[in-house]
């Protein structure tokens, strides 16, 4: 089989449809039948397969602690590297122009095809198999782990602002609408250097956290 | 049955175990056990099981429009009418100060308890029953949907903007980080009046959806 069609054991699940291995691995550079719709689909069930793990794991964390947790497992960089580990550059399929820049090293194409090849095992094989093959993968990750000690956005980018002897961020709330039963915050996080970010959410606290995390985004410390 | 243990048929699904029922409908102001850790479970099983639904639907929509399309249905406002057609409000068990201010109204109370009722079923009875359940309430939403036609954050951010005489949003490109093959590019988008947003990605179409989609955020036309 050449490479382009990915390996026999479909990276640790037999492929009933093999077209499906083969789309999962072919960028959107190659044309049309490409990977995006079953990246969709896989993202989403990373984020479900991981939110129940996450669940039974650690059956006294709070939703926060849950969340934060999640999105430090499923970030694009944490992706691209299992999609390292299962060797997927040899097997990635790219367009001409990808393939001479080195698209198969980028951290985003790896983790998109992670994301799609786990949509395509749930569309060959169902929620049980795609759930076991995830988990298998996942579960290690976790030994060791401690949900209340995995940071907050605005505890990390405290932690940054102090590593760099720099002032702590502000946070301004500048609107607060809607009636009492359905309120918004905005609150915008502010640098000394002029950097700005918004946060909006029916909670200060939970805008303020927005605000941190796409202040994070900025700065290129977080996808 | 008292009202606040939810009804008998469990909105439609028959729960084998009545406390994840009880649990679901627990808003935090009862106290310990509450439905936020089912509503974190819960919202990704929505994402993943309506992703499905999409792709279902809608074999030749591309993941952009996909994603719009579920983005505008599992929005905040549209899970809270999900749960008024359920007669959620009936059914929620709030804290004293909630009660009196009405949370049994609140869209996000209403929201977060439909998501949690989603993770009780799952729990309750595998993915393939909270799928069913979940499709049936969905699929009548998607009929006559053309997901060509449903506007991206930017669109909607220029029909706002045109519809009160308003210049058009502006899109400056604030910084382009990373190497070749792993771009990210920040970008903020800003109105006649001042706001600013910011949205960052590995594209810089992609940065720009996400700063208009904050940008609507910040003026509660999004949540």
């Amino acid at each position: 089989m050449a490479a382009a069609d990915g390996p026999a054991d479909g990276f640790g699940h037999r492929f009933a449809d093999p077209a499906l291995l083969r789309q999962a691995l072919s960028h959107r550079s190659v044309g049309h039948a490409n990977n995006e719709r079953l990246e969709f689909l896989g993202d989403s069930l990373v984020g479900a397969i991981i939110a129940e793990l996450l669940c039974d794991r650690f059956p006294k964390a709070n939703e926060g602690q849950l969340t934060r947790l999640r999105a430090s497992l499923v970030r694009r960089e944490s992706l691209a590297e299992q999609a390292r580990q299962l060797d997927f550059g040899d097997h990635l399929r790219l367009g001409p122009g990808e393939l001479k820049s080195g698209g198969f090293r980028r951290e985003s194409i790896l983790a998109d095809a992670f994301e799609a090849l786990v949509g395509a095992i749930y569309l060959d094989a169902g929620w049980d198999a795609c759930r076991d093959w995830l988990r298998r993968r996942f579960e290690p990750l976790l030994d060791g782990v401690d949900p209340r000690h995995v940071a907050d956005a605005k505890s990390r980018l405290q932690e940054w602002a102090q590593g760099r002897n720099r002032p702590l961020p502000e946070y301004v709330l500048i609107d607060n609408a809607g009636l009492a039963h359905s309120q918004s915050f905005q609150i915008e996080c502010r640098l000394d250097d002029g950097q700005v970010s918004a946060g909006q959410a029916g909670t200060r606290k939970k805008a303020e956290q927005q605000a941190a995390l796409e202040m994070l985004k900025l700065l290129g410390l977080e996808s």
